[in-house]
């Protein structure tokens, strides 16, 4: 379980969806060990979910973006949303999601979130 | 914002998407305005942004599924996963979703969540 | 941080909230210690801030189901709702806090907890 | 469910509520879809909910309180703390009601939305 | 990653903090997919996380429960206490950790996720 | 339960485990009750629980930075992690926590907390 292929394959995977190279620098007195951390959710995430047939890449992102703005997680429900806008996803697709996000998790969670999205609207 | 027509239309809408109609009756020693919290959340929710074009209803299912898994909400769950399978998602597309859960919502929630699928798979 | 007076006024204060003794026994194969678990959580709750002045009983009754409903915690908050009804909260007032929920918390929460409300409203 | 007049009427209880108009203008790359996502979150909080006979807006005000930060949602609870304070909560009925919620949804959480509480606080 | 023998390695490994095999057979109407769930989140957990040097399985044990308690996912909660009492943590640790919940993620949260503490308790 | 003497004791508890003065000043504009909530959330985190005998500090300090982890309480959990790495856990055990959230709580939340942990290590 501890396979230098599997995270190159789940990096060049995770590249495919974002259109450039996720890069995860240890930080400023962060531990070796850091990079376990990275390669485990790399594998976990796109190594061993999105690399699967199964399941359209959009459809996968639209989960993986509803993942993050129900629960709320601002810094990954960024990246969710640059994967769904590379995948095909459009813009306004993405506002329906926070509409249909209102309705069933709550204007209180759908505006926080969308703030994330609003930033990530105005990147390009 | 109180349209008998409104309400009807919701509750079509939702009689289409679960291929039964959907009955809320009070329940015991409920007062009667329980109605209008049902009516509410049923225009929110189907009338609202289930009728509206922009995104297909497979989307918006697989979009309603996770919202309801991530929040562990297992009634609501149990109403979308029938939904889902009524709106043309398989049980095969249904268990990836929850594959995608596990890794970006963890192992926790998602197996909380699976036995309400179970449950559903189990219905027919 | 251990004086029996505490707990003994705590009690006394939840059983003048619920209109019947608040009796928390020991479980089948829980050690004595889970007498501190009950003692503590009581204290905190009926004897450090339901007690306090500075927010009527009604209001407090108001933000604890709130608070229990918007977490899904179904036995808190049905214990929660019991007090609300006993303290002066109507049924009708009750369900008007649900459709706020609908709409700020969305209906997937709402519903779940909503099932709640409904068990306590048979009660009687 | 695309009336003027529900926005309208919706945009107007809101104003009342918070003492100022309610602008929400569309952030720079988003879709004028966008627009939808505001109307439909303004009518079913504003619209459909506040301007609701049945509870006061007081108690509106604590229970749209508490949800925003039970959930964690600072951007919508800065919101909810200015309608609280403008609907005649004072400012030590929120501190109030932080300290039950410390008591029911925990000291890591109620420090954590406190901090929105401290902001809304320094502005006047 | 998709490797009979880390599947394998994990399902030991589990058994031996559980004290019994990890039985999970597919449900009733359940696609043949619903195997690769139980893969992948037995492999993400057991293999790839609690088989690692670096934290004691004691610890880990600790960490496990409270994930599961503060998210209120029951099953897995209880899933999660069994491996506990199977790996040194005592009764009356647990019951000292959920204290510690009370206190910082609440009175609500800690007495519903208790519930299962109190099941598991009673099992043997 | 407003005895001076308990909350001087919890602030010298939370002094040892921070190795620093635990300060906690009112804010601009705040209301004098806002001590009280200093207080008593103190009073039941460091007073009430970490005091207590029954789970070791190193312990109390996992499960304490693994309920802020799992909540997604930022502030919360930059304190806790202080807390941690003064009672004598590691930076490697904390990704090691780390990597059990991933694992349990999933990607998305694990990466959203690892954030104040990374800050965190860069303090010293």
């Amino acid at each position: 379980m501890n396979r230098p292929e599997d995270y190159q394959q789940a990096l060049d995977h995770a590249e495919r969806l974002l259109g450039q190279p996720l890069v995860l620098p240890l930080g400023n007195g962060e531990p070796p060990v850091g990079e376990d951390f990275r390669r485990l959710a790399t594998v976990h995430t796109f190594g061993d979910s999105w690399s699967r047939g199964g399941l359209d890449d959009r459809s996968r992102a639209l989960v993986s973006v509803t993942i993050a703005a129900t629960l709320g997680t601002h810094e990954p429900l960024r990246g969710q949303l640059r994967i769904a806008l590379n995948s095909g996803v459009t813009k306004e697709e993405i506002v329906e999601l926070f509409i249909h996000l209102e309705a069933y998790a709550g204007a209180a969670r759908a505006f926080d979130s969308y703030q994330v999205a609003l930033a990530v609207f105005a990147e390009e």
